[in-house]
This record gives C-alpha cells, structure tokens and sequence, in this order.
C-alpha cells in the first residue's frame, strides 16, 4: 500500500500564530482515498531545513506533499528547497510568467517584480495549475512523487482537488480504507480497552483506535481492503461486535455530540425538556442549543446560581437547603421537579455541585456535583466526584446529565 | 538562545480525525517564555517511528516536548519508546502506583490492570505531577531535555504550566524576550492594522502580531533586547502608545475574557447581574460562570427560549411580543428590566435573536441580534447583523453585550 508524508512549511506554524488545519484536512482526505499519511512534519522557512524536511518524509513514504511557502516573498522558499533537495536548478518557465501576468492584467494591477519567482520550479518538474499567482509543484525522483502546494488553505484545497487526487489516481483506484467512528459515554478509556482486549491489537485489520475528549471516548475502526465494498463490509463487522460488546456506553456515530443524539430524541418522541442549572452555569444550555432546532424541544432555563434564585424561581423549599445544602440530592431533586412543572416540559434537567477551585469542604469536595433528571414517572439522582477542574467538572458534570437523560429516553 | 522542538504522538493526528492545536498551544506559550520552537514532527503510534523522532528533534534543539502516547492502552507507546531512545528499561515507581491507585479509589472503582503501565517511567527519568492517571516524564540526556506529555488538552496545558515551565526557568531566565498581550473588542482587524500603520511592519523590534478570534483581536508586542530590563522597557513604552491610539477598544491584557474583565470590575464596583437569553441559550450565563468567584456578583439567569418563557418568566407583555416580534429592541429591553427586577440585581443583560441557519425574513434576517444592558439609572439596546453562521452569531452577540456592560461599568 502507497503512504504518504506532510510537510508543513511556514514560520507562523512554529510560532503558534496559525493551527496547522492543512494538515488534518489532508490527512482526513488521503486517508479516504486510501493512502495513509504515516508522518508530518512542521519546518521553518529556510532551505536547507526544508530540503532535509524532504529526505525525510521520502524516507517514510512514496509520496510527499508539502504545503506552504510558495508566495513571492523573500521567506517563501519552497521551491529553492526542492530544486535542492533534487539536486537541479530552478527553471523560469515562460508559459507559467504569462499566467502570473495576466493574473495581474485582469486586476488592473502592475505585477510586482517579487510574483516572478513564483513562475520558477525546478528542472524536469511539472507545474500544477495555477490557482491565485502560485502555481503548485509536482516532481518525481527516485521513484517517488513530491507535491509542493500553497499553503493558503482554499488555494490548497482547490489544488489537492483538482491536480494532486488526479496524479494520485493510479494509486488509490487500487486501495481502498473505509474509517468508521463510533461515540461512548460511561465508561473509561482503560475500562473499554479492556472489554476489547486483542481488537485493539496493533497491525490488526481493520485497526481499531481510540481517543478520549472531556469524557467522550471516540473509537476509529479503520478497515483497509482490495476494493471499497470489502473494506466496508470489515467495518460493518467490527461495529456490530463493538456494539455487542460496550452495548449502551455507544451513544453515536461519526462526530454526533451527547446534545445531538439526545436532541434528536426528544424531536422524535415530541417530548420536551427543561433545564436548571447551578454549577455548570449555562453551559448544559448552551450545548443543547448549539444545535439548531432545539426550538422544538428545548423550553426553558433557569441558572439559580444563588439560593435565593432556588428558592424563588424554582420553588425550592429554603428549608432544604438549611438542612442538606444546596449540593445535595435533595435540593437536585427539587430544582429538577421545580423547572419541569414550572416549565411544564416532560423531562427537566439539573444540576448542583461545587466547581471550585474554592468552596470545598472535606464533605463536601470540590469536584462533587449532584445531577437530576425528573419527569412525571419517576426522578433519577446521581453523585459524582469529577477531578477537581473547574472547566472540566463543569463539562463532566453537564455530560453525564445528558447521559441520564439519554438513559432515560431509551436510546 | 535555547530552541524547542515538538513530537506530537497520535494515529488520529495522522487520520485527520484530530487537528494538532497542543502544537499551535506549546508554540505560542514558549515563545512568550523565549524559548521558539524550530521544528515539530507529528508521529504514528509505533515504538520505533516515536524512537527516531526523538533522535531527529534533539538534532534540531536542546529541549524536546512530546505530547500524546501517554494512556494506558496498547497504542500508547510513547514511554515505551523513550526507553528505547535513551537506552534504558521502564521502572514500576511504587509511588506512582499509589497515585493513580487512589485516583480509582477516590472514585470508588476498580484499576483496571491496564493502567499500571502508567505508573511506569524509563530508569534515571523524572515523572512530573500526575494529573489523570497519567504522569508527565522529564529525561535528560546528550545535555538536552526530554518531556513527555498526556495528549488531552486540559491535562498537558496544566502539566506544562505547572511542571515544565518551572523545568524550563533555567532557559527562560538568560534570555530576553518580553511578550505583551493586549486584548481588543469593537474594532476589526484592518481598522486597528491601519490605525497602527508602521508599527506593525514586519522586522520591527517589539514586533507587534495581530490574531483574531471570535471579534477579540489579540495584539502581541513582542520585544527582545540582551536582558529582561531592556526588553521590558521597550515593551511597555510600545504599550502606552498602543493604548493612546486604540483608547478604550482595548479592554485587557493577557488572557483575559470580556467576562473575565466585566466579572472583576462587578466584583470590585459590589454590583450585581443578572441575564436573559434567547439565542444565545445561556452561552453567556455559560462564558461568566466560566470564572471562579462569580459567585460574588452573577445572581440569576433565564433562558427564555420559547416565547411563554419570556413572558411567564420575565413578564415580558405578550402584546410586545405580537406587535413587534419576539426578536426586536422593545422585547430585548422588557426581558432585560423584567430579568433585572426580578433578580433583584443592579444590572441585566438581555439577547434576543435569530441564529439560524433557519428562521430568518428578509425584515429579520439570521444574524439578527438585539442586545439590551439595563440598569435602575437606564436602559441601553444595541442591533446588531452578524455574518450567518449559527456559533459565530452566538458568540458575538454574548461577545458585544459583554462589551456594552463593560461600558456601563466605565472599564
């Protein structure tokens, strides 16, 4: 199978000024045309670090790809570098001047003397059409392609679309990677690993990996096969046995948040929620708007982040708070039955606990969250300690009460 | 002066599952420490591939950061391959052990067998604080520094502040780098560019970088001199003339929110808040309680989604609401006084708008936003069309309400 290497050529990539999406988007696009990338590389605009840059990802793979660092500018120096690495000189092609210069023209601008490097690319190498004034680069040596394209992010995609997936052909018409995601709450990342034992197993195939974001663990099944049909039908195969085996710590698919999944519940089963949240302050609210449409199921919000708004907006009796406090199950229990009925919703939602980094007691520790979920059949409380974080137990707590309430709706 | 480069560790980052920001993070954060980053591989989950990057970025620096690989499943290898890289076995540390035993104890459940690798670290190396179950690793070795880093965000960016930074004072100390930041709302970027004029032209020392992010521009003085005296001076002298020219756009420095700002002048001034959302479905309730102690002047907050919210709630008149729309200036100022008398609070924000993609006329188009401030002495509402695209809506519109208390609150 045919791999490729990145480079991602550009100093404000070091410095943290720009994420490199080049990257990623790449990544993501090669991998379902069925030619891995197997290694990345972020380098500084100067030539010889770039030109090694070369060397390197040839070593890793029969393809290179690098982005960025073709503009008319004295730091662009990409297409030095490969005429380096290549061991040839670069080339003033006349065919490619008179496009820059009509790129001009069109403008009604007078051509900077600076755009005519960027009609120079090294001997023997072909020009890529060109998309603003830079064209982009492909060369072949040793057997090995090497792509140069620029890194302005729309110029890059039009470019990989319409030249490089073309010259790529020959390749990917003969492989084929089929990527399947699937979205588990409930449960940790060990705790799953375990329960998958040998499937996580490296050289397997379809590979089976797994990434963990604020409680959220996301399992990549990726099947490789001959052609499309079979390595679909080994993914389909893997996600019915990891389905058997996490049963309903799987929530979703692809990139489905908690939210959506749970949305997308209540507009099926025309039910409709309301929320009161203290600790988490909003942010339970604010997830289950994210998602447009929420006017069909979502109500109505209360952030009683005082006992005086327990008490006055949901009825909370201030009795219970003097006697349990206003983190404890008791009080959830009662600001979850105090917004359903008063939003007249199906189901209400809330949340209480300590977000911290101050306001614990050795009782009651920062991290403790108390989280309801109330209809007109039954209240559901849980406890938790999440790890003391005030962004991260917010975020915890509020997905572990979407998690209740995806429980509750059968799903 | 000392040089860093990055190994990020993940099949994800190669599948384009996960975009690298740990790497855009580290950038920025070392080079504020004036430590610049050079190079940075991103690396599959294979002992021998994460080896020899290794090899290859302590040939580009003299400190060399890994993130990722540090988890407790089969496809984390990084301290696996740092073993082998500086040629020496993994050691069970029995303290750590202990550490990550009582994780799971505090937790009440069970260690998995799988996370005892994590108590591991490669003979003669230094774990660095656990946070998760994972420690860091510091090694030293050929007079160069390795660190190895979870890949969870929140994790690595508190282990780096917490551990790594300190490590790295050495370093930071004989150099002189000084970064400013000041943060910007109510102007774009080429109003506050053009403002500048040559200030901001490239080689200038401080240089002065411009990012933007959700309507906060960020600008970043960055001065270097042959101590920290010099550069400091410079630094600040840039400061005034920034603040002289951008007057009152500039709302903070550092990392500071709005809501950050907004919450301390509250706190400081002994005012009270409280808010009403309609779009913005408590994301701004969500970006104020983000802050710890905002328990000191956040009272109540409604999300009034549906319009018998916002007229049972906020007794916003339901003749208001048929005559000029939920999404109009005399609804915003009614759910901002009725949000104000009801919590009893000094001031009251209200949102109310269409943020889309679905819902909009051509009289009351998506991006469609009333902000209203209203407090005992006045009530002040802004209009505002934001560019169409439900997060960036929200965000904005929390963004420029806070920006219009900021006013009120002459800060």
């Amino acid at each position: 199978m045919k791999k490729v290497s990145l480079i991602s050529i550009g100093n404000e990539l070091l410095s943290g000024q720009t994420v490199n999406s080049n990257g990623a988007y790449l990544s993501a696009e090669l991998l379902s045309a069925g030619i891995p990338v197997v290694s990345a590389y972020v380098i500084a605009d100067e030539i010889d670090a770039i030109a090694r840059a070369f060397e390197l990802a040839s070593a890793d793979a029969d393809v290179v790809i690098a982005t960025g660092g073709l503009g008319p500018t004295d730091d662009d120096l990409t297409r030095q570098a490969l005429a380096k690495f290549l061991g040839v000189e670069l080339e003033l092609r006349d065919e490619l001047l008179e496009k820059i210069e009509n790129f001009f023209i069109s403008r009604n601008r007078p051509m900077p003397a600076k755009n005519k490097i960027q009609a120079c690319i090294p001997a023997g190498a072909k020009a890529l059409a060109n998309i603003g004034t830079a064209p982009g680069i492909l060369a072949e040596s040793r057997g090995k392609l090497f792509f140069t394209l620029p890194g302005v992010p729309s110029e890059m995609k039009r470019m990989f679309a319409e030249s490089v997936l073309l010259e790529l052909r020959p390749f990917t018409d003969t492989q084929a990677v089929v990527v399947r995601k699937l979205k588990c709450f409930g449960a940790g990342e060990s705790t799953i690993a375990e329960r998958l034992g040998t499937m996580m197993q490296r050289g397997r195939n379809p590979l089976i990996n797994c990434t963990v974001s604020s409680g959220v663990i996301t399992l990549h099944i990726v099947a490789k096969a001959e052609d499309r049909e079979t390595a679909g039908q080994m993914a389909q195969r893997d996600e019915t046995t990891l389905r058997n085996i996490l049963g309903e710590w799987i929530y979703g698919t692809a990139d489905q948040s908690l939210a959506e999944v749970v949305g997308e519940a209540l507009a099926r089963q025309q039910k409709t929620l309301a929320v009161a949240e203290s600790c988490t302050g909003g942010l339970l609210a604010k997830m289950l708007t994210d998602i447009s449409g929420a006017t069909a199921y979502f109500r109505c919000g209360w952030i009683t982040y005082s006992n005086e708004a327990k008490i006055n907006e949901l009825g909370v009796p201030d009795g219970l708070i003097a006697e349990y406090g206003a983190v404890s199950e008791q009080v959830a229990e009662a600001m979850a039955r105090g917004a359903r009925k008063k939003a007249d919703t199906d189901f209400a939602i809330s949340i209480t606990g300590i977000a911290g980094p101050t306001g614990g007691t050795e009782q009651k520790p920062v991290g403790l969250v108390y989280m309801s979920v109330d209809s007109e059949k039954e209240n559901h409380t849980n406890r938790c300690v999440f790890s003391p974080d005030r962004r991260a137990i917010r975020l915890r707590a509020a997905q572990t009460a979407l998690n209740m309430l995806r429980q509750k709706l059968n799903i």
